[in-house]
């Protein structure tokens, strides 16, 4: 099945320039779903170490994080807007265009030494992923990589991810 | 396997005199986590009627809708906070405490006549809900029934929702 077929893109969204991809059909139709998560599971196999335990930012990271991670038997965390978690949080802050946004996970929710993938639907200018990264990090796991579904290779995310090892199913230059 | 005490209680988050549930721990044990969604597979089976789709609002319903629409092969839609949705959408504001909030659907995501689930981490007063659940008849779906992981029965929502068949597996007062 090619995935690609399935991504809407959508001119001009959320500003005039972007071609948004919209990765909601992927989710109506539950043959497409569910192949794109046994997709996701190749691709994980493909970096030859067995995570432990998948993060993923919310919140379309966990439309893909959350069913890879239950159907590899492994834990799920999810990284979150900050206020929204009740425990003791990590947190890290990035750099937007204009401003900062700041990204939180609970602080016992990593182990130092764990196998850790993190999983996003798009790998974009990298921003998001980078924190998340420097989050797992900051509490002493050790990334295996990054897997999202798509990835745009023009707008400099894979090149700034390129030491955790970011894979995509399916590539736009932008 | 008693989830219940699976669930962590946080008191005084996010403002004092509110016991915060903290459903990170269902997602963090991959075992207890599909039991989860072993057990709202089964509340959902006790509707008697069988759904077509499932609906969640981010991000806390992705969580739990997800991986419930891929265990029943059926399609899932997310339902969302104004502007993440790029094609055309139909939005539901409701009123909160100080002020309102909007959420949005893909307008071509649910069809007239069909079967829908609702699904949430928690039913609370069930603002959210209720307006996901007018947004679903605004598009002529047919709502039949509210599925969550934990309900708080003295908090208003069970009641303002009855009509849409609310359960969940776990129960507090408030």
């Amino acid at each position: 099945m090619d995935l690609k077929e399935k991504v809407r893109i959508i001119e001009n969204f959320p500003i005039p320039g972007i071609s948004f991809k919209d990765i909601t059909p992927l989710l109506s139709d539950p043959d497409v779903y569910l192949e794109t998560i046994r997709q996701l599971d190749i691709l994980v196999d493909t970096l030859n170490e067995k995570p432990d335990v998948i993060v993923a930012p919310e919140s379309r990271g966990f439309l893909f994080g959350v069913p890879l991670a239950l159907k590899r038997g492994i834990g799920f965390v999810p990284v979150r807007k900050p206020g929204k978690l009740p425990c003791a949080v990590i947190s890290e802050e990035y750099k937007l265009e204009y401003g900062t946004n700041k990204i939180e996970v609970h602080a016992d929710a990593i182990s130092k030494g764990d196998k850790v993938l993190i999983v996003d639907d798009l790998i974009a200018t990298g921003g998001t992923l980078e924190a998340t990264a420097k989050l797992i990090e900051k509490m002493g796991g050790n990334i295996i990589g990054i897997v999202a579904v798509i990835e745009l290779t023009e707008v400099g995310g894979i090149e700034k991810l390129k030491k955790y090892r970011p894979k995509a199913l399916i590539s736009y230059p932008y």
